[in-house]
This record gives C-alpha cells, structure tokens and sequence, in this order.
C-alpha cells in the first residue's frame, strides 16, 4: 500500500480564476479509522465548477462571492460527512474497516476532501452497486447523471419535438442532460467551445452544437431555434443564459442547474442575478388566468364559495361612474391610488 | 332603454401614465345582432392594471412598451371575442338575443371593449351562476378572484405555518391572495399604500402590512420577515419585486402574476427583465440535486442503466493525474477548456 497520504489545501484566497499558487500540495498523517469509521483509499475524484463556489473570497466579501471555506482548509470534494456517501465526490476502496457494514476491498463512493486516504464514519459512505464501474460511478451512473436527470425529469420536463437547448454541453452534465432530452424525442442544441463542439453533435448526437467562442450566441440561437427555445437547461448563467431566456417560447422552462460563468465574478452583475435561484432552489414562474379556466374555474369557484360562506373572504371595491372617469380611475389605479378593485359601472345593476 | 352607445376610444400613444387626454369618449352606432349573435347592455366593467399593456408605445417601440392596440381603436376590457365570455371584463344583461342560449334579460359576461352596447357571438358569452351578483362575477368569483387562486393554488402553494408576502395588497387580486394563504394557515405581510394598508390588516385579517410610501420596504420586510419569505405573490415588478427576491428562503416560490410598477415604462430596465416570465408563463428554477437523492436516485439508476445498455447514453472523460495537476485542471474547466467530465485520478482501478 501506498503510504503517502496527499491533500491540497487552500493556500490563499483567489481572484478570478484560480491559480496553481492558491493552493498547497500537502502530505498529511495516515488517518486511522476510530470505532464505526472505514479508512478508504481514494481513486478518482470529480472536479466540478461548483469547487470554485466554495472558496474564500476576497477579505470581508458577501456570500455568494465568497465560499464558505478558508484559507488553510482542505480543498473539498462534495459535500463532508456526515453527508450520505453519494454526495462525496471520491470513488475508491476501502483499506480497513472499523464498521459492521464493509470489509477491506470494498468499493466506495464518499469522502469529501482532496485527500488520498480518507476515514470516516461507516454511514457516510456508499458501496457501488456490483457491476458499476468506478468512473460510472462518478459519471453516468453518480452524481453528474443525476443532476442532469433531475434538471431534466424534474423541471424540463422535454416533451417530443420541442427545441431544448444545454448550454456547458460537453461538460459532465451537459452532455447527460442533452441526450435524456433526446432520448425524450426532443431536439437538442448545445452551446460548448472547443473540440466539444463537434463531440457533441457527432458522438453524442445532438442535433447541433453552437460554438460559443465562433460565433455570436444570439444569432447562433436564431437561426437553430427558429420557433424558440422550450427547454433551457443552464450550467452557466451570464450572458449565454440571457441569450437562451430571451428566445423562450410560451410555458418555457429554464432550470438553472449551474452559472460557471459566474463563479469567478469578482463583483456582483448590476441588477437581480439568478444565483439565488440557483443556490435556494427558488422557483420562479409566471402564468395568464386564462390558460387555466377551462382546467380550474368550476374548482375555484367552488372553494370561493365555501370560503365566502365561511366569512373568509373580504373584498373592496371602488366603483366608478361611467366611461367619463373611466381614463382617470385608470391613471389613479396605475398609480395604486384606488381603494380597492376598481370597476366601473355603466348602468343600473338588478342583482343589488 | 338607454339608447346612448358610449364607447372609449384611444386617442393618442401615453407617454408614461395614461392621461385622460389620451382617450376620447365617443357616441358609437347601435350594434344590431346578426344570427348567432347576442346584444348586451353593460353594466360594469373591470378596470385593470394590465390595460396598460396593451396600449401603443411611442412610435417604433418594441412589445413590451408598446401593447398590440392602435390609435383610434376601442379601448379592450379583457380579451375580445372569440374568446370565452369569462375572458371579458364586463358584467351585463342581454338585451336582445339571436342565439339560442340566451333570452333577453339574462346576466352575462363577456364583450370586451370600454362601451356601453356590444353584439357579440353567443359563445363569447357566458351566463352568470344562480345567485351571483355581477359585482361578484368580476371580482372574487371572477378573473380577479382567480387570478388570485391560480397563483396561490398551482404556483404559491403556502404551507400552515409559512410565511407569504403580497405585494399591491389592497388590489383586486392581493386582496384574495392574501386571503387565501391565510385560509391555508400561512402567515401573510401586505405590502400596500395610502388607506389599503390599514384596511389589509384590520378588515382583510393579514398579520401585517407594509406602507410602501411611508417605510423603507427592504427594512420593513426584514422586520417582519425574520426568517425570510416563502411565498412572494408579485403584483407590481420592480424594486419591490426585488426587494422580497432577496429575502426568499430556500424552496421559495415567487409567484409572477403582475408587474404594474413597469406598464408605464418609457424605457425598458437594464439588465434582465422579468417580464417574459409574466408573458410567456416562464418557469425558472433552481435545483440543488442533494435534495433529491433520497426520493428519485433509485429510479434514476434504473433508467440510466436501460439507456446505457440500449446505447443511448455516451459519456466523456478526462482523466487528470493526481493532485499535482487537480489545481490547473480546476482552472481549465472553469475556463470551459475541459474536454468532457473531469475526474482526477489517484490510484489505481481495480474495475478498469
């Protein structure tokens, strides 16, 4: 066995994008697993944007510009137990066992840290189911598939025949995303840079593959999605995401799954930024009455009814005299200066 | 009968906030009802925030500052034939029916334009329920009323115990939101302004209410809301849209249902708009697939698995070697210059 235990730690906070000197290559002690621990050597370890998030920002910057690590700490890898093993972002094998569940040789999915040699408690790891390879363990099969599954089943939601577009689309979720969208019947743009570009069309099978750094997004996007966008599933935010939002057709979803292009801003961008969307899991969503009437109305009227029975339901209204006030009551009304629902009558009403 | 069809014309393109000189009230014919058709007498008409919207901008303007009317037509109440008549903002009475649904004397709504005598076809009519008064047919048991209940019902969905803001509280729609989180059990701030602030909390029964004009929203919001915000019902846009975007909790949904701070922009705002939401029924949210791992991880392998053993799912790896490189390979993929998943390698593979 390999005795050396590496790790990387936090050298300095970066600026932008991080550099080599921001870190330090460490040998740290070979842990030793306490009762109910299991020390697992480290194989493989998924490097994602999200990494970035978590380091310290400059001195006294707010979250989200600023992770919540610091300086001296070691460089994690997921999310730190006690946290279920599949939320660690190491696969590897398991060197002593100190908990009822594992023995030696086990393969594992867990951990947390940029470290060769990892102990921690039994329940924070995850045995890969037999047959899984460890890079499908990090990759298809792991964390990076079920982010795409999720985006995708959970809020996309790619009906046959409509335009999803992936931005990121080489990139470990993106590629996933795109072809659940395929395999859904959708047709599928991505918007990658660099050989993906053509990996992406050609070994993936999107439908095509924007290059974003050849050529101007917005025009890419209209002339591939001539009839709009109806899934945007987005793993950058900034400005490819603008692109992407501007071009949505009716009853279009966005999930915002990531913003890389963000996660080195040294300033927040002026105006509302989605990062909380992201980071709170928000959903935004729009929606016109009359969609739903034919659906909703005879259920909402009956639950109007009751709750106006119950005494639950209070209303004002302003009532205005005829079309000659009518433009001013409009002013007053865009300008919150009514009293209450405004209506305007028009003549003698028999039901009062 | 009255015979006096007065109709409102719209006059001029408003700069702003509509002026009364920016309509003109006009004598139209009587309308005679062809077969199929029935003529109504209107006798109240919903006065809404969104007619705004769709009044002409200045000259060359782009949707959204300029709406789809013209100069010189009828200005519209809710959408015209042959829309349904629960489309119409106007409540009246039928005065001479040609078509068999309806007989004279019968309660409608319907029509669609600001005058006092419509023939419309007797399918964008629709009769009123027993027992309800036309008051009622435009407000709570009327679009207001389900605007409100949509948003609350299919977006909003407050749980006892959590915390709903609502802005333009003492408005047609606020008032019920608000009343209907309430009746949910949620606890529910107004945000109002002039005599609606008192009136939410003493007679509609809110917990509380924000007087936008006389206290600083963002402070007020803070107080009131120590814990953040569950539920943002949005009728205005704007700073006070922003203002609770900043103080949702996690899972927070924000109900995009109006943004009358904006219908009478002469500019559009920088940056990201959310507008489209509002127009097109957008759905943005976020994830954090942590979340999901308990409930969905299962049946995501199950159906990642089938996809891979049918070929539909490629994936790309690039393997880094060892910690010494993990730091410059972070930097590459945050730069987009990865060629596909990045996995650093520590050891060696027992499955490889």
């Amino acid at each position: 066995m390999d005795a050396k235990n590496l790790a990387v730690r936090i050298a300095r906070a970066p600026s932008g994008l991080p550099q080599r000197s921001d870190f330090v290559l460490v040998e740290e002690p070979m842990p030793v697993p306490a009762e109910g621990e299991v020390l697992f050597r480290a194989i493989y370890m998924s490097l994602d944007p999200s990494m970035r998030r978590k380091l310290p920002g400059p001195e006294g910057a707010p979250v989200p510009l600023g992770g919540t690590q610091q300086i001296g700490d070691l460089m994690i890898a997921g999310v730190p137990p006690p946290a279920r093993g599949y939320m660690g972002g190491l696969v590897g094998q398991v060197v002593e066992s100190r908990h009822a569940d594992f023995v030696q040789g086990d393969l594992v999915q867990g951990g947390c840290w940029w470290q060769t040699f990892q102990s921690v408690p039994g329940h924070s790891l995850e045995k890969l189911a037999p047959g899984t390879s460890l890079s499908e363990a990090l990759g298809l099969l792991g964390q990076h598939g079920f982010v795409a599954w999720c985006g995708m089943r959970n809020i996309g939601a790619a009906r046959p025949g409509e335009t999803v577009v992936v931005s990121a689309a080489g990139g470990a979720i993106g590629m996933i995303a795109g072809q659940l969208a395929k395999a859904d019947g959708a047709r599928v743009i991505g918007i990658a840079s660099g050989d993906k570009v053509q990996y992406v069309v050609d070994e993936l099978g999107f439908d095509a593959c924007i290059d974003r750094h050849a050529e101007d997004v917005r025009v890419a996007l209209d002339r591939l999605c001539p009839d709009g966008i109806d899934v945007y599933f987005d793993n950058v935010g900034g400005d490819v995401m603008l692109a992407a939002y501007d071009r949505m057709t009716d009853f279009g979803r966005i999930v915002i799954c990531g913003m890389a292009s963000e996660y080195n801003a040294v300033e927040l961008p002026f105006g509302a930024s989605l990062r909380p969307v992201l980071r709170k899991r928000l959903r935004i969503e729009g929606f016109v009455v009359y969609d739903h009437y034919e659906d909703q109305f005879a259920d909402f009227q009956a639950e109007m009814r009751a709750l106006i029975a119950a005494g639950k339901m209070k209303y004002r209204i302003e009532v205005i005299d005829g079309f000659e006030h009518a433009p001013d009551a409009l002013a007053r009304l865009l300008e919150g200066r009514n009293k209450g629902k405004m209506i305007v009558q028009l003549g003698s009403d028999p039901t009062d």
